[in-house]
């Protein structure tokens, strides 16, 4: 280990860059950032700033990824990609994202200072968009690196019926160049992400920093509960069919099955009564139930075990029950030797190793398609995210920057071996 | 008591009579009949006719309801008055008002082919609006007879800008002169209304008939369920405050409830959930609870001991809970000396008489600012209305006829006995 700045400095400097990404906004509360915005062209100059003092050269990709590259990552030699997000959603935070961003360029400034040259190629991606905000689809900048984007997507549009095509060439990109933008796998050693924990779990167990080892994956059902309507004030209580009443049992028993589970979340988000009127006894309630787990076996015995209680509960009440699978995504793994390097980088800086998942999804999804992935997390105040309130520590913005300096020189230490 | 036509032969008659003045409907299923409207003003002929047949002038009243008088009611006598209202909702059934109107038509005319003369006033009121489903008000007929009807009313509008004051002189009537309506109570016996009960007892019973008892009295709530909202993928399941799992929880509670108490009904017959996204934890629920007892004790007791239970929920769930008052009207009793003459009625026709009240409002509520009030409840098929699917049986019809026969001789029997 090299001597490092001590953390809390290096966090304050760290926090000191993000609020002043932050300025670059939409007026209102929060962060509003959204893909090839005014406020993302804006920002560009700044990020470049940064890369230029971690050594790395600036370029804006055809997909609207800032890409900063050292010299052996522009010589081809094999790179290890960091990076995160640009954009935010409508009154965001400060953090999701753009951490992603300003930490490695810091780690990397920090290193630089120190003498250390890294002996691989680095580079890091400031990706145009992984909110999916303002166009229909979503991790363009990602999937153009994996060779999986769809230029279909170019043709989406937003609100005021701008396609994405037209929001890229106001950028001042091509975007009929994307595909060229695919990276050949054999190039790249990985892809690494820092990113707030936008959960509360490192809170609870007092800690700065967590490895990730896998992206969640997603299931969404559709579910429609039927019963009888009636007049609420002539049908009595015995024999009726509300589909309320029944659709309502089943939001405790899913929640009930889903915490005497490990490893996995879920939720009922969305719910519609008919005919929703203060004197009719309900007919129909169609609600969805989505489950999250980074293990596909996981996911599915515990959507079989829900769907047959909520089966057993339609039937026992004489409802009918309708249950419609409107969405699938398969979770990702981290790579292994991306989630113990990244521990032992923890344990370098006196963090305990704390592994967990991400419930939510990020560029990894796509990234894994080209790369092996690890991600790092950090510690958010209540869990909060997707707020103006979202909020780090300087201390844990510090170590989470020498966990990544730890990070890289074992790289080193590792490429030294070979 | 006098030979009786075989009671099904009376039926037939009676549904013919309704299957007839169910024409006079908007085009569409079921039956549309609304207040003031087209289809009101040519139906008020055929009933004229029914009333002359059954021995009474007609006249329509500035209210819009056609009033037919026997000569004694015309003369000043104590009138008994019975009917109930032409109106009907948007496609609804045959029988829901038009049986209290057509059915003492016919009981009356048949007693006057019997050459029976009743030894007091009699009256049958086609009231034009019970439904309340063109104007903002209701039960406009009822209310001016008892004296009630606030002249405001009139200004109220339909959907299409009409206001009630000139659908009234639409239909050739002088709302201004409403007030005049008002009757004297020493002039007025009693109102008893025919109705189908729109509920299922009497079919659960096997009866054909039923004696109403009160009715019913009704109450809601606003209630508001916060919790805290949350990325529904990075959020652990500890420690959740989900909205909608509470709020369900409480729906449970509240149906647990209502069943396990008798003489009152209830019903969670709205809910709506914010920010109702698939993949965002519920931050608040809103839902109404609506109960109706006929005792207004029973009614606060059942209250009492439900909104307890909520707070109970909410608090173990560490969620907040806001409730607020959002209508109360209170029931009203039948009177006992007609609830045991329609018993005694129901006695003579070989009927078990039995008690029930009434979930629903009827122009009773305001004709009980009058008068005494009765009501006689017809058994109709699944305890259907406000459905083109509204049945009831020419047997049941029969029955009902005869024992209104009934118990208008036995008010002359009461007569004669002073």
């Amino acid at each position: 280990m090299t001597t490092e700045p001590e953390a809390a400095s290096l966090g304050r400097r760290l926090l000191s860059r993000l609020d002043q990404a932050a300025t670059y906004s939409r007026p209102g509360a929060g962060v509003t950032r959204l893909y090839c915005s005014d406020e993302h062209q804006r920002l560009l100059p700044l990020l470049e700033a940064w890369m230029g003092r971690a050594g790395l050269e600036a370029t804006l990709d055809a997909a609207g990824t800032l890409v900063g590259r050292c010299p052996r990552a522009r010589a081809g030699e094999p790179t290890l990609i960091l990076g995160s997000h640009q954009d935010s959603v409508i009154e965001g935070g400060k953090y999701d994202g753009m951490l992603g961003i300003a930490l490695p360029l810091l780690a990397l400034e920090t290193l630089r200072e120190q003498g250390i040259e890294l002996p691989f190629g680095v580079e890091v991606v400031a990706f145009g968009d992984e909110e999916g905000v303002r166009f229909p689809s979503t991790l363009v900048g990602s999937r153009a690196l994996a060779g999986t984007f769809d230029p279909a997507m170019l043709d989406g549009q937003d609100d005021d019926g701008i396609s994405l095509r037209d929001a890229l060439a106001g950028l001042g990109v091509d975007p009929s160049r994307i595909h060229e933008l695919a990276r050949d796998p054999d190039r790249v050693i990985g892809f690494v992400e820092v990113h707030i924990e936008q959960g509360p779990v490192l809170e609870h167990e007092n800690l700065s920093v967590g490895v990730v080892t896998a992206l969640t994956g997603i299931e969404r059902h559709r579910i429609r509960v039927s019963g009888k309507a009636g007049h609420a004030g002539t049908t009595p209580m015995k024999g009726r069919h509300d589909a309320l009443v029944g659709a309502a049992e089943m939001v405790v028993e899913i929640d009930r099955q889903l915490n005497a589970l490990d490893a996995m979340v879920g939720v009922v988000g969305h719910l519609d009564v008919r005919p929703n009127a203060v004197n009719v006894i309900p007919s129909e309630v169609t609600f969805t139930l989505e489950l999250r787990a980074p293990q596909r076996g996981t996911r599915h015995a515990a959507r079989h075990q829900i769907l047959t209680a909520l089966e057993s509960i339609a039937t026992a009440r004489g409802l009918q029950l309708a249950i419609t699978p409107a969405y699938e995504a398969e979770g990702v793994e981290c790579a292994p030797w991306l989630i113990e390097s990244l521990e032992e980088a923890c344990q370098a800086c006196g963090q305990r190793p704390k592994r967990l998942f991400s419930g939510a999804g990020h560029d990894g999804l796509a990234m894994h398609d080209l790369t092996d992935i690890g991600m790092l997390f950090v510690r958010c105040r209540d869990g909060l995210s997707h707020h103006p309130d979202e909020a780090i520590t300087a201390d844990d913005a510090g170590m989470a920057t020498r966990v990544i300096m730890a990070f890289l020189e074992g790289m080193e230490v590792a490429y030294q071996r070979n």
